[in-house]
């Protein structure tokens, strides 16, 4: 059963890797975000497509939930003292793969093919494509003024209200190679449990995927990232308060209009009603196995 | 006193350090070779001007003569993980330079520039200047083939004998601004305990420096590397045995025809004969102090 996951963030990297281990090898793509790529000390960091990377190679840091274990800090301490920027956490391991990346990048392999290589030389099955080569930069609309989505998330800790989104080269952006090709060979379309604004919305700014998408001829089904109203981590409920006056699921299915035939949401999120098909299960992926169950249930709802 | 040292290498680093000491703050520019730079993942490595920085600024790994002190080697270990070149050896706080160097060459700031910004970061009051700005490369070649400097130095390990030593753009390149400013100026020039044909002679190579060393209206002294006939470390012997048919003294005066007027000695080569003033005392540079005494040395036979 060939699968297309969208996904963005810890949460899209966790429930990829139970997907990963609920399918057959080779059978799930995942289209990763880019509207979160930062240029940093002249590396091109791409966090939802290492996050990716790092967890269906095991390599992540599983408590932190971003970056990798076993993870020392002493190049961006270096590069501080030298008065290069250090807003932004790069470890070591991280940045021997940023350097690999940046002559790769430098030598114009496109990122696609960068990001192929990477899952290759980790021994990864799952394709990990991000959805698009092109730049697609995610832009956050604040009461203090708008950012670039890293100098918000980051650098100022994301604690500025979100009135709006936007999607710098969205309009213009291609899907890398293989992104419409697994959409169109695709059993079931998966949205991960991943933010709709920051995660997933940067992957339907391109075109031909939201329009892939619309026109599906199999199911899609998406992940609430939500526990009863509240983000497991990061801003997605405080967004949608704000964005879509509320978090239940019917305010989660009203960011993905024409695109979802189903939504698994947690069991704390019912009684609920929504335009589409509402699944309750435990949707919190403490651990790997959990994870898996909650792809498989996934699965199961994407097979009507 | 205003001294121009040119240096290069471990041995030159530690000399420069001695005249720094020696001398009142501010009274010395060192002219780095550049001959050994190397593009090493996407980063520009230059070894001489960092073992000078690191040196000066009291960073430099004492015991293994290169590199910071504490060094550890994360990145490197995974940029060659994801098959990056992990040949040369590239510590995490020595890549925090380089990535802080990088940005600074791609906003077309010119290496002189660059140095000297760093030196502040640094609070080295030593003016660091490298002796072009211009490409300038040092290739060895070897019964075994030619090679760029680093591939035989690193990479072979300095295993293959050298017939011969060439500079790669040093027919056209200019010194450095600064360059030619500190060699009129100074009262003295010095040539470091460093390689005649790998840390001096890529210095030489540039048009400028050696017409200005040939008409020169101050003493310039060169300091030997050599103690009994034998490099302190490196292929410096070596080279002179097979390049220049030996190591004495006067084998050594031979590199540098026309530009010197005295030559410091370890004890350990007399009797000596050569076409210029010999001057033995010790050179062995143990520790800071003994590097201090032998400047000190090199400064009174400078001042005749």
């Amino acid at each position: 059963m060939k699968v297309a996951l969208l996904s963005g963030g810890g949460g899209g990297a966790r429930f990829a890797r139970g997907l990963a281990d609920a399918l057959p090898p080779g059978d799930l793509t995942v289209v990763g975000n880019v509207g979160d790529d930062v240029e940093i000390l002249g590396l091109h960091v791409s966090p939802d497509l290492d996050g990716l990377l790092y967890t269906l190679a095991g390599l992540i840091d599983e408590e932190r939930g971003w970056g990798r274990a076993g993870e020392t800090w002493n190049a961006l301490r270096s590069a501080g003292a030298w008065r290069g920027e250090e807003w932004f956490r790069l470890g070591d391991l991280d940045i021997g793969l940023h350097l690999v990346r940046r002559e790769m990048l430098d030598a114009d392999v496109p990122l696609s093919r960068v990001t192929a290589r990477l899952a290759e030389r980790a021994s990864v099955s799952t394709r990990i494509v991000p959805a698009t080569d092109d730049l697609l930069r995610t832009h956050v609309h604040t009461p203090a003024g708008s950012f670039p989505f890293q100098e918000w998330f980051v650098g100022r800790g994301h604690a500025d209200d979100v009135d709006d989104v936007s999607y710098e080269g969205g309009a213009e952006a291609r899907p890398a190679p293989g992104v419409l090709d697994a959409l169109a060979e695709a059993d079931a379309i998966v949205l991960a449990p991943s933010n709709p604004y920051l995660s997933i919305g940067p992957i339907l700014a391109v075109r031909e995927i939201r329009e892939t998408l619309e026109t599906r001829r199999v199911r899609c089904v998406a992940v609430s990232p939500l526990v009863g109203g509240k983000a497991v981590s990061g801003p997605a409920d405080r967004m949608l308060s704000r964005m879509a006056g509320g978090t239940t699921p019917g305010h989660l299915v009203g960011c993905y209009v024409g695109l979802l035939d189903a939504l698994v949401i947690d069991e704390a999120d019912t009684p609920a009603e929504a335009q589409v098909e509402l699944v309750a299960t435990k949707t919190l992926m403490h651990d790997r196995e959990s994870a898996r169950q909650l792809a498989e249930r996934a699965l199961e709802v994407a097979c009507g």
